[in-house]
């Protein structure tokens, strides 16, 4: 987590020029003072509530027959993926195009940037074509940090090699909250892979940042070394607050929320991982699992989901499961979130 | 054609609401009462008039030095490419655009997707992101039919496999009908690799629906089973009324149209096919041939040419053919499905 | 050059319409008599300084909080790209969105569209959905005049094989107009692969026609044949009036402008180079070398750069490169290009 404080400090700017509301940008421009968002560590509880304020604005403006708006008119998003993701990729491009932004894609490999251009030297390319937001994937954790602290656009974490993917993060939290009511005081069950997976990581700080109790559940070898499975993470640590589960059923038991984590198949090579069958068995979500947690409780994965192995298929489909739901909130997030580091950017910057 | 059948019913609705125009929708919605384009056997004559009929507003709107309207602003219309196609995505595209749509173009691989998601939690994804259209190529015949059951968002079949391809037949019919005045009673000849070629099929069912005697011809290997050189297709069959030829010459004797279609080079290595210089001699179009059909008649291809094999180069390009002309008007012709298609969603689904 | 001759001709227009400007068009159109862009050759001076005068403009627009007109709206731009090229592909798709003009990218690889489709019919087929300017990259010296010759659509060069890159060298040309006031009588120095440069061959003819003083310099083999070394290119041919220069100190000595090249290390593997290292030593741009220059001198790059081997990396990210700036004003140059054709397309062709 060095490099996201120190990025932390290099973001800050004077905050009372956030609340400044230009006439001609009617939507409340969410009150953060980061140029760019890398991670939820970085942001405050009143940020993060800030931007999900912002998101209900946007599901309105989803919801209506013509979704757009001439919020970003003028402005560029350019989504620049060194990992293939159609999901996330698709999802940004439809929420710059809903708030009337010119997106542009650019795909490129990891390897053939290092070879005939260094990555430093791509982004500032693309920023000196006149880029306001810059959604950046890279397989390499840390890498949206390094661009952020050499280019004046505003940064998106689209997900860094296991590190962070805060608008994952933050469209959990929202749809948490849409669903009920308030994330703090929550009960959630984050069930998989913890150590390597970027989602979880984002929702740990999200979640703690808003007050869930929050309850983590993997294999061993899947979970960070400083995790002692019968105890709270301690005070001082990342994740601090954090409960480590000893079974699955005391993970479920009595949640308000069950979020699964996408296995990476990849690791199995790796020798972290028992066969698919086994894992389904000691890690996955079944519908007799799911019977431990509140009535209500809500099935939440990030997606794409490996149906029979981390959760059954009539508990991915379920009347619990907000899968669906989670994309939908994430175009309403990410609109928020590009609003806000957009809007902000055209007042001087 | 069970598939499409079943979709057929699905996909009824209360026509009489099709007929109300909104006030801020100053172009004429074609009147069709269906949620998806998937093939032509599922409209009425009634309803490809329709749909003809606006493609004409569509062309005039093409024809203009400023080409925009903004019919579907606030739209989203998704390419979902399972097959490469540049054509036929530029062509969805440029529509889409025009109309004032936001489009987002997907590529996928079929083995990709089937990996790692199912294809129905891809397109249910899509959909969850806010898409009107899906306009979607798949190698499979019938996978269109399978997404439009299970999702909201209207389904253009783009190509399916060796299925259905009803644009494409939607733009030769509007380019016969452009150009002879009316497709009833004309004599069409189509000729090449009927059994595996979706726009054939698609083709036959529009241009027997619009009142044209169509003749086939083509290698017997490549010939629907059902299909007797020197009689036409009886009653009650797929493509009743069909004529199928015994000669090329027959085909092609006085005929208002020849429609040659691509041989896919594949199908030779499956054993299907003479060689190309043989295919030429027996199924080509040459400029000798073409005397035996009307002095005007219309010289039609789907695009890509082979040049040389299926049809001599200098018919491709002479005064007879009409190939630019159909590219053309399938940018017209796509525009009003769209817009029959996201107009109609958005007056309540 | 018999190529872009041949095209100069049939591109000849009446000059007087394009004075003419439409009251929906308040921009000043620039003042080029010719439908394509191919080359610098066949521009006048007058030509390449009028869209430098309308970049002018454009650069204003794109400082602007919110940069967009509508300049190009209803108007279809497609960026045909038979090479890769992230940054000329953006540069050029930021340009005409911001234009308001619909962008539609194509990839294709040169290879497969001649076994499928030649690439006349694939630019036909292009043309015939409308398109008014048609950006096109190929890795084959000629072919965007080939299809200029064919198409009713206007054709930018965005860089052919080993021939020419005339948007490269016109954003080059503004950088240095923009930095020192003037190009006419400036000493520049071009240094490294002169003969399959393509961002050389269309600089020098740009430079030249300017007024510019250009010494080149660069290894033996990768020199046209006709330069020799030490003395001036002579009336008549190609590049006349350019000094070549015996030692790079000759070259860079007393220079207003160093404009390096990008080193091709594919050329390495065929003989026509040393070793980086060598390279580096004896062609490349260190600090030492540059003051030699002028004071202020700028430094010039096409990119992407060999940081180390042609340029030396203080000397890439020092006070003098204005590398970054050639990025931003590759933007305001496309723009006016974009502008010239399409809005003399739309006034009647």
């Amino acid at each position: 987590m060095t490099l996201s404080r120190s990025v932390g400090v290099e973001a800050g700017v004077d905050r009372s020029r956030q609340a400044v509301e230009s006439s001609d940008r009617p939507m409340p421009i969410p009150d953060t003072a980061h140029r760019h968002l890398l991670d939820l560590d970085l942001l405050s509880a009143e940020e993060i509530r800030s931007l999900l304020q912002s998101a209900t604005g946007m599901s309105d403006v989803l919801s209506r027959s013509v979704r757009k708006t001439p919020a970003l008119r003028g402005k560029t998003v350019i989504t620049l993926f060194f990992e293939a993701s159609t999901r996330t990729r698709v999802s940004f491009e439809q929420a710059g195009k809903v708030l009337g932004a010119d997106v542009i894609n650019v795909t490129a490999s990891a390897s053939s940037v290092t070879k005939g251009e260094s990555l430093l030297n791509t982004v500032r390319t693309l920023q000196a074509m006149k880029v306001d937001v810059l959604v950046m994937r890279h397989p390499h954790s840390g890498a949206p940090y390094f661009v952020a602290r050499h280019v004046d656009a505003s940064v998106v974490n689209a997900g860094d090699g296991t590190h962070a993917h805060p608008t994952q993060a933050l469209l959990d939290l929202y749809t948490i909250q849409r669903r009920l009511g308030d994330v703090a005081g929550r009960k959630v069950a984050v069930i998989g892979d913890i150590l390597y997976s970027r989602v979880a990581r984002s929702n740990l700080w999200g979640l703690r940042k808003l007050g869930a109790e929050v309850t983590v559940f993997g294999p061993r070898t899947l979970l960070p070394s400083t995790f002692r499975p019968g105890e709270k993470v301690p005070q001082g640590q990342d994740f601090e607050g954090v409960r480590v589960a000893k079974r699955i059923e005391e993970a479920i038991d009595g949640a308000d929320v069950v979020m699964m984590l996408r296995i990476q198949q990849e690791r199995q090579s790796a020798g972290h991982l028992p066969s698919l069958r086994e894992y389904s068995r000691e890690f996955g979500l079944s519908r007799q699992r799911l019977r431990l947690a509140k009535p209500d409780a809500l099935v939440m994965h990030p997606g794409p989901m490996n149906e029979g192995v981390e959760i059954a298929s009539d508990v991915a489909h379920g009347l619990q499961s907000v899968v669906e739901e989670q994309v939908s909130n994430g175009v309403a997030v990410r609109m928020a979130v590009l609003y806000a580091l957009a809007a902000r950017s055209s007042r001087g910057r």
